[in-house]
């Protein structure tokens, strides 16, 4: 940020009255900019026993096999999220059965939300972010081609749920991994 | 939004191209400025059966009691998030147990997550955002003097919980009134 969206004059980062963190604040007309966390939102799509994955057709991770989700858009809700973000990557409609992962990942700014769902009809798709969409048997899981850390750690959690047929909602993070940037 | 952050140029509203919402545009860069949904991350702070809460110093809803939550800010978790606004507010350190209620509140762009918490040592006060902190009976709760809708909801899932005696993970929505800007 260099501008201010409001004035059109050049911003500063500097710690306002009364605030103890550095903000991007106007030189012209003191207009402070503050930066918050987004949320990622997304489900954990299941028919039939099988999970439904999307292989991703847009970088990063062109063609890694990821969960329907993506960043949560103003005046909807988490679960308007992830359903849309569903039926946007994967052609499908879902049954919302519950919040399952919340994964809070402060280096890039993001909190990753996941919900359990049920595919509505067992008809999905390619949508125009995806390759190709697929079923996978919980055998079946490509785990070497997995997207994001987030997506390979709530699958985790997911078939380990499964097995004992019991499912809770998961709050972990994930921290920049050691020596990498 | 009228100017562009990263050239200073004027921007537009209008649908990118690959897209299906408005954005506001650059008219001379032509970087695109998304604007997405904020949280809101608080506590339920609990000592010998009592529960804290704060009275607002500032506006909105000068006080009114509330319980500690704030904007979540960039490169915290959740649970960080919901600590420092207690620890701000209340000055009061606390023992996080566990992810308590989302609630989602579309028409302000905003997601609010209260965690339920357990004061470390008994110690709380009033930070620079508070009247005054105070330990409330579960019969005392002042529900005509309530900040916010999200707090009421939390307080009220948060009493029927404690009478049973289990503590689910609650997600709801709270929609704009009808008949209300």
């Amino acid at each position: 940020m260099k501008y201010c969206s409001t004035c059109g004059q050049p911003v500063e980062q500097r710690i306002p009255e009364g605030d103890n963190r550095h903000r991007y604040v106007c030189t012209s007309c003191d207009t402070i900019h503050y930066q918050n966390p987004r949320i990622v939102a997304g489900t954990v799509p299941v028919w039939e026993g099988r999970i439904l994955l999307c292989r991703r057709a847009i970088e990063p991770r062109y063609g890694y096999w990821t969960l329907p989700a993506g960043f949560m858009e103003n005046a909807e809700t988490t679960i308007e999220a992830a359903e849309r973000e569903t039926r946007e990557e994967a052609l499908a409609e879902v049954k919302i059965e519950g919040l399952y992962s919340i994964i809070d990942v402060p280096h890039i700014n993001q909190v990753h939300m996941f919900y359990r769902a049920t595919l509505k009809d067992g008809q999905f798709g390619a949508g125009e972010e995806s390759l190709e969409s697929r079923l996978f048997d919980v055998d079946d899981i490509p785990w070497n081609e997995i997207s994001f850390p987030t997506v390979k750690r709530t699958l985790e959690l997911f078939l380990t749920d499964l097995a004992q047929e019991s499912f809770g909602v998961h709050v972990s993070d994930i921290r920049r991994p050691m020596g990498r940037d």
